[in-house]
């Protein structure tokens, strides 16, 4: 039973998925060149390339703050303002790593209710900083998330004008897809569409959280993009000697769809979680497109789902009708068991402890 | 006969060692706190503390070039000097990971035929920084490479009248400890001696390049020193969510000494190599102590052994009677044949191209 | 008459005073040391310590900008967070001079109405950055701008609120004093009570608007917080060989209390023009407490003053009832018939063009 | 006559020049646009593309250390190479400002007897670095010290050929010109000879040393390089608001050839006192091209002279002869009277103190 009592903190939480672990033994052969000069990392090159349906450059890293701020540090001067939403991992849970590997850029942050930023949001500010001129940091990028913070998925129109608006300002895109499978898993579409197609430049793809031990990749759609990239990642100690292992990782995951057969299972789990809340009072704060469903929840119920076992963040941001805000997380090695487990833990709470 | 031409260009060639796949495969059960908080991580600190019979601070990264400009950026200030070799790793091979992660500091590289620093050398450099004042950088640390770049090994001795020095002109003292194994296993004392106890303050412990996927740590001998250390590694992207698959990497090293025995295993075929070489008339340059062949060959003798499928570096110093100087490296899953195989390709080259 | 049609863009067009003229000939007799070691430059010091009542550490720079960074970079870590008002010069004005300085530190935008912080607005995002750990930037230090950028002045009072739970919080304060002049001759209070005994530790203190030529300077009131502060000058290239040149700007200021009495001047022209505003029904938005003034004016207005030669910002702030907000700056070598002119204009204008 | 007991450890301990001081008060005239949109500041670059015969752009800032540590932000990525002499002041005195500008970037010192760097030594170390791709840091550009640090004078031919090689290598060419008046006055060519025309991209032109306040310049002769640098001024706070009083003064210094005047002045001053004390046996170490005079002087001459009043910097190189190398500095505001007076004092010491 306790077995069941699993965490809904978050998909990095979780282990690696067998394919993964069968992936590092398979490369586990002999000697390789070092650096990426390996056969695998080649074969990661062809399947992206594949999987996106275009040329690209990928390289891989371990961590997702590392393709982030790497990926930006590329696409902004030190003296660069990046525009992202409020909520922006990078903005909010990066410990500034943007600032450091970018040598000082600024984060210009953005609001909206449901994570995501849209084409008008930028002609005001971008208009301010050219006409400051250099009292002001220069329009250099924006960054979204993919899916969102808050759960949500940009449709690809709306990636769509939002993308043709920075480029007509001259900001590059860089798309931070932590979540990207679960986004693309959501809408439906290819990876392509959601993607290089609808105008993004550079892709923070995220792995860890899906199945990989520490494995994210940043594609460059545009190559010239990449020209700096890998003298950033070496200086930032972010170059795998052995980068087979870091390359298979990210080759199991694209391998016979392994990445969205992992999101599809997270979303739908989410999906069911958000229902089964509803049904008992708790409607979701956001639509719940990927694998993140956000309730407010009094704070007896939070203490006593604790006291039960449950784990999950108190999110920040200001509380709903008094009661604080949770992030309930699913993830690819999550059962249906466990959603039932904590909807009916909440049902018999809700039974007790009405608001 | 062909599976035993092999590459002698790098430990980092190498494939993970069957236990440490193994401890990847141990701790890859449900989920468990990410960024550290799970019980690999705790015991990694635990057996890093009995091995090195000290209360210590430890931290995993997934690289060494991260690993020594982490602990760089934690000993001297922006405006610090690092006193170094000049033919240091971090001085020639880190793309200036150092002065990024330090945000400016400044390597001042001193020379030595045999890659240590001795004592004397630090006086008059820190002297002449006291002297200039705001004008020069302020120094702050010396890094020492063990084993050093040129294969040879700092005695006790050494390093205790070389950190004396150091922590009089006050400086901190970090170790570059890439080959840190090799050169434990050449001393035959204890880790402890050959840190701590002969004045390191903060080593850079190396797991690589001796079986590692990618791990290497960060050790903190005075507690006191590693204070800013975890939010420099988070913002460095540095900070693995999944903790637990670096912590075993190096928890399945230290385990049953597994890093000495693979250590002592590769300097032994180093040493029979060296000794095979020069029974050939091809006297190491250095004395080999650690896992590193230095020798200077004529450059037919070089293209031929390529042309076999020998893999090796020619070395970036001044040639030797104007033969190019090759690293040849040894390694913990190199054989006895692997070494006979090269030894017997020198031989038969000898006899053919007399220099 | 077009000679009273003068700038009301910034206090940063005007001229140099003749005191301050005369100083730098007056010193400039002989060979000196360089770079500080000179009388002129004692003499600054030991007026700054006498004119704040208290044993301090200065340092003067050309800019505020420099002072206002090099200050940050003493007070936050490369990984820190300072805290500020959203409208702060550094945030908005200085082309992230401060993320620069400080390595990368972030700026967290607090907003209040009239330019002020409160105290109460730093425990919730202290909290919530303790909670985060290292995922977050370090709370380090708050600064804030005196006279703010809105043109009005912190009282003793809240400054002391202010600092003492900045102080509880284990952050430094910094006071951005590009006109701290303006906000001295405002409340009267002598220039220790409206710094150090309020409980700022640092001081960035302007000179330039205030008559020098290129004159500010860092007032170190804990001068154990100064210990970095030469170095960081010095290698930002702010540390002037002859430096009795901008010391004795200084020290031209603050002989005779001609700061005081230039912003005592600036102060009533201001007063005068809000009140000439306010009677012809253009009130000022905020409290004109210092030499500026913020008002909303219709387009054309706008358009017809300039038309006649006056110079001043629109100011990047919401529209107020649809009229773009200007800032009128007044200066030490203005003269009330450069406001009569203003007002005149105004009125001659508001007779035409009603709102 | 004690009034011609002076110091020669520097030209930065001058006063300023009348004629600088003159064209200070003549700009005090009313309020002017902040910032380099004044009349003075565009007089200052007709009169530098005049003086320099070419189209440049010319941006003005308070020290030698911006001048260089900006030129060299420009011109060198973070991850960047940058050659120079091993004695050169970037690399020696300005406490890593060139690390700090640019990010990390990696200042890499060749020797040479004579302070010149020489097109051949450039070879070596770029194909080094192409070759080790990533882990070293890329070639960015060259910069050299005109007159040098040993007071020497690189000949046009001896530029164009360094230059020649620097291009064919992908290298910028930077020249930190704090003496380049002097370099300009011994060569007798043109300020277009001595730089642009030998191939040099980008000028630190140094007026404070010569007679200036605190000026020096940014001169770019390819305008496309200065595409950055307004940004980068401003956000490491070297933008002053009131451009005219800086602009004034390289406007001073080049009209009616005040700059070459002087140095004229300091280097006929310096040949003299070469020749002087070439007569007491006393042989200048390098050759005299400039405005400073090495010589090696046994500890007691170095003591007596300063215990008349004489100042000096013994300078950091290895002893001659078993006696330390000094540095003695002439200046366009020294006398025949002051060389006179420290010759006598030498040969009256000579003939006491035998060597």
């Amino acid at each position: 039973m306790s077995q069941s009592r699993r965490s809904f903190a978050s998909d990095n939480v979780t282990p690696v998925a067998p394919e993964v672990l069968a992936a590092l033994a398979r490369v586990n052969v002999g000697t390789v060149h070092s650096y990426g000069d390996d056969p695998e990392s080649r074969r990661l090159t062809a399947l992206a390339s594949a999987t996106f349906e275009t040329e690209l450059v990928i390289h891989p890293v371990a961590t997702g703050t590392a393709a982030n701020a790497l990926a930006l540090a590329v696409l902004a001067p030190p003296f660069g303002a990046v525009y992202c939403h409020e909520t922006a991992h990078i903005n909010t849970d990066e410990c500034g790593a943007p600032e450091f590997f970018t040598g000082g850029a600024k984060l210009l942050a953005l609001a909206s209710p449901d994570g995501k930023l849209s084409a008008g949001q930028l002609a005001a500010p971008v208009a301010h900083a050219r006409e400051m001129g250099v009292h002001h940091v220069l329009p250099a990028a924006v960054s979204i998330s993919q899916a969102t913070e808050w759960g949500t998925v940009y449709q690809p129109d709306e990636l769509k004008s939002l993308t043709a608006a920075a480029h007509a300002h001259g900001l590059h895109v860089h798309m931070d897809g932590a979540r990207f499978a679960n986004a693309v898993a959501y809408l439906g579409c290819s990876p392509a569409e959601a993607s290089w197609k609808s105008g993004v430049d550079v892709l923070s793809f995220g792995a860890t959280k899906n199945g990989a031990l520490a494995a994210e990749a940043v594609l460059f759609f545009k190559p010239g993009l990449a020209r700096d990239f890998e003298m950033r990642r070496k200086r930032a100690g972010h170059l795998w000697s052995k980068l087979r292992y870091l390359s298979t990782q990210l080759v199991a995951c694209l391998e016979q769809d392994l990445w969205l057969r992992h999101a599809r299972h997270a979303n739908a789990l989410a999906a069911r979680l958000a229902q089964g809340l509803a049904r008992q009072g708790i409607t979701p704060l956001h639509p719940v497109e990927a694998n993140e469903v956000f309730v407010a929840m009094p704070m007896q119920q939070i203490a006593a789902l604790r006291a039960q076992g449950f784990e999950f963040y108190e999110w920040p941001a200001p509380p709903v009708a008094g009661q604080p805000v949770v992030r309930l997380v699913t993830a690819y090695d999550m059962t249906v068991a466990d959603i039932v487990a904590l909807v009916a833990a909440v049902a018999a709470l809700s039974w007790r402890c009405p608001a």
